[in-house]
Order: structure tokens, then sequence, then C-alpha cells
């Protein structure tokens, strides 16, 4: 179970199917590292996604916010570190900060407010025990 | 509905998000330009693929063969042509060619053979009248 | 050419490799959706951003910001909105209103902001032929 | 570097951007598991396709067969085993077999005819040095 202040880091390495034209990982790629970097944050806390789902719970992006500082290329490795910024009864806000690994690099920042909805996929209360396993933690860069 | 010998035809314009650092269409993206292209090829028939589903069907991949000639450019655009290459029970083969629209040149020729599932993802016999809306036509490229 | 308050329009049928699980767009594929739009948005103004590539330019996005607030499903007929926020020297935001046809219900809403590039990929000034293009229009929906 | 006989292991735990509305992997999405296969064959072999393209050489996908056998499913562990099938002067076939680690499933097999280009993209044989590492061995799983 994760403690206050936790930090969570998956790293991924960059493939082929991920750059563009210009050489460089496409914009739209890095949401599906978040995602996975989310999954791993809640597997931390000790409940996995997949359980969450199980349990009649889907947790849905509702806002999104991104800046891009470096392009990350093929055949980096690439730290993106996650941590709760705020939760509330039906919303919890993640945050996330994307380095190279190579040169540590500060590639990207972003946040996602995450909505949780029940089966029907209706607006739900997220359960006690996930909620309580959620701390928040400052943020270790700056997210503006 | 579709007489035999028909030839569905989609066009794609190639996007960013598509190319990838040689400058051309990166290989899987070329497979969800079949499945648009396969969808609007039963929807020519009469019955799109979202009644299908909707009357507990599903059509899945079970064989894929491709073949690359050139490679698409970015804002290219493709004319993906669709045909039903063989009707079993269980079974459906679609054929594609892909030719880019400004030089007329092939880029690729594709096979999937598709299968068809129950809502519990069970083997199932296609229903008889969508069966019988999948006339088959001969290979309008070389498919080999 | 365009004038002010131009609001370009694009339509995407959702096709089945940008449904998730919970049988809605997964929410990266919409950033897809906002390239095309701001591509032809481009075009409409008289110049391509293939044009733009081969004068040695490209505009990467630098900030994204993106609110969800219903989901697409399958075989949905999305219309995206785009027009321009605002123009400086070095940077163009963009603005998308996305919205399902069959029910004109407002899907998401997203800006972008750009940053141009020269064909080394350092920070360049927007041609003031294509800056000149972009004309500004007041947002048709409320963004925030 | 690799003897005789390798087969290269790599590892996916299949994320929420992967997977369909049937809740299982899109077709599509197991192509970009094979090229980081193929590309983590090539690093065993003491050349990483990073090398080889700082070299002015690309390997490009000329022809693709795939057999669907089983579903993925999110959060499902999967392991891909990749080999050469067969070396000629502009053309390597590689072989992969993907099976869930679970419960040790054969999910897929697949194999792609890669060809080599130069910088400009025409055609060229691959430096004997490159050729000379790729050793073949035989099919560890029946591929038809």
């Amino acid at each position: 179970m994760t403690s206050a202040g936790t930090i969570s880091e998956t790293t991924h390495r960059v493939n082929y199917s991920e750059i563009d034209q210009m050489g460089v990982v496409y914009h739209a790629r890095y949401l599906v590292w978040l995602d996975v970097a989310r999954c791993e944050h809640l597997r931390l806390t000790g409940l996995s996604y997949r359980e969450l789902e199980e349990r009649g719970f889907r947790m849905v992006v509702a806002e999104l916010g991104m800046r891009y500082l470096r392009g990350a290329r093929y055949d980096d490795e690439v730290r993106v570190r996650c941590w709760v910024r705020e939760v509330a009864s039906r919303k919890v806000v993640f945050g996330y900060a994307l380095h190279r690994v190579g040169d540590g690099e500060l590639l990207a920042t972003a946040t996602t407010a995450m909505f949780t909805l029940d089966a029907s996929m209706r607006p739900a209360r997220l359960p006690n025990d996930v909620a309580s396993r959620l701390l928040t933690t400052p943020d270790p860069v700056r997210i503006d």
C-alpha cells in the first residue's frame, strides 16, 4: 500500500509506431503512457484498475492538460512519474512528469482529471476503500 | 443491396498520426483502413456491422495476409477496394486492394479471414440472411 | 481563402479501432481528429500543412487542453469544428468543438497551442503570408 | 551476440488503449508488439535497429501473415517470441509466437518478410556484418 507522497514510476522504450515524420513521438501517443502510468499507480496502492472494473467501477478521463517541452525519439527510454494531485468524492486528479532517461531532460508534464462511473456509465462515488488509498502528494515539478 | 461481383470503395486521406519517421504510413495503420472498408462493404449489402453486433454476432479477424508494395505518404488520398472472396458457414474471406488516388499506384493488397462469434464469443454460424448478402467476386488484382 | 470568423468543419465516422472496452472512443483517439481538423482548416486558408512542411516549417503541439463531456460510440458520425483563437509570431492557438451528428450532443471541447519550428526543429516565426491567413474568430462554444 | 537457434523474448502488459469493445486486443495492435520484438531481437544480435538506421539502412515490412487464435484481455501479460526463419541478400523473414503468460495459451502466430532499403528508400543488400548475425532457427511452434 502506498504512503503519503508516493510518486510512482514506469518506463517506456519508444517504439517505431510512435514516431512521426518529424522523427519525434507523435503527441497523441503520450496519452497511452499516462494511462499505463496511472494504472500502475493504482496497482501500487493495492487495487488494480482491472479489479476496480470487476467491482463495477470505471475511471474516465474528464479533463486533460498537457505541455510538450521536448520531443522523444525512437528507442529513447522515457520515465513517467505519476502522482495524485487531488481526490474528491467523484473526481481524482493525477499529475505526470515525463523525463528522458538518457539525459534527464523533462519532455512533458500533464494532468488528467478522472471521473468515477458505475457499470451503467453513470457518475458514481469512488468506493471509500479506494479513495482512502489515493493519497495526494505535492507536484515534484512545476505543472502549469 | 449488393449484386454479385460488387467491389466496394472507400477513400482515406493519410493523416499525420499514420506516418512514421521514414515518411511513409506505418504498416500497422493499414489494418484500420481495411476494417473501415469491410464495414462499409457490409453496410452496402444492407446490414451494417453495428446492426450485426446488435443481433448478437461479432466478426473477428482470424487470419490476415498483407503485401506492401509502395509506401503511402502524408496527405495522400488512398482508395481501398474491398470484396468477398469466399463465404462458408463460419468464415468469410475479404480481399482488399489499396491504390493511391493521385497516380493510381497499387500500394498494397490484403486478405482477412473473418470468423463469426456469438455474444459469448463462441464460434457461430453467420445468419442466413447475412450470408446470402455476401456474394463473392473474382479478385480484381492479383493477390498472392 | 478564409475570411474572419471562419469555423471549419470535418466529420469522422467512428471506427472499431477507436473504441475501448467501455464501448466508447478511447480518449487519445480524439487528438488525431483534432490534427485532421487543424490540417483541413489550414487547407481552407489556402495553404496545406504539406506545403508548409515543403517550405521548411513545422507546427508542433506545445500545449493541449481537452474536456470530455460525453462518449462517442462505434459508427457515430462526429463533427469537429475548428477555428483560430489566437495568433502570435511563434504561436497559433486553435479551438475545437466536437458534436455527435445524430443527436447534436456536444462530446468534447479542446484547444491546442502550436509552435512553429524550422526544418532543424528550432523555434521560428510563422511566415507572414501564412500568419495573415490565420484569422481569429470568437469561440462558438464555451471552452474552459 | 546471438548463436544459431536463438529465440528472443519480450513481454508486454496489455494496456487499455489496445482493447476494443469486444473486450479483447484489437487485431492491429499486435503488429506493434511484433515490431518491438523484432527490434529487441536485432539488439540481441549486437546491432540495434537505431544503429542500422544511422548506417543508412531501413528494414520495411514487405509481407505480413498472421493467425489469431485467442484474444488477449486488458492487463494480460503477453510473451512474444521472435526468431529468424530465413535470410536472403535483400530479405529477412521473422517468425513470431505470442503466448499469454498467465495460462500459457498460444494467442497468435505471425511472420513478417522484411526488405532492406537504403536511405533513399531503394532496395539494398543487407550489410554482410548484419546478415551474418541473423542466424535462422527452426520454428518453435507450427506456423501456417
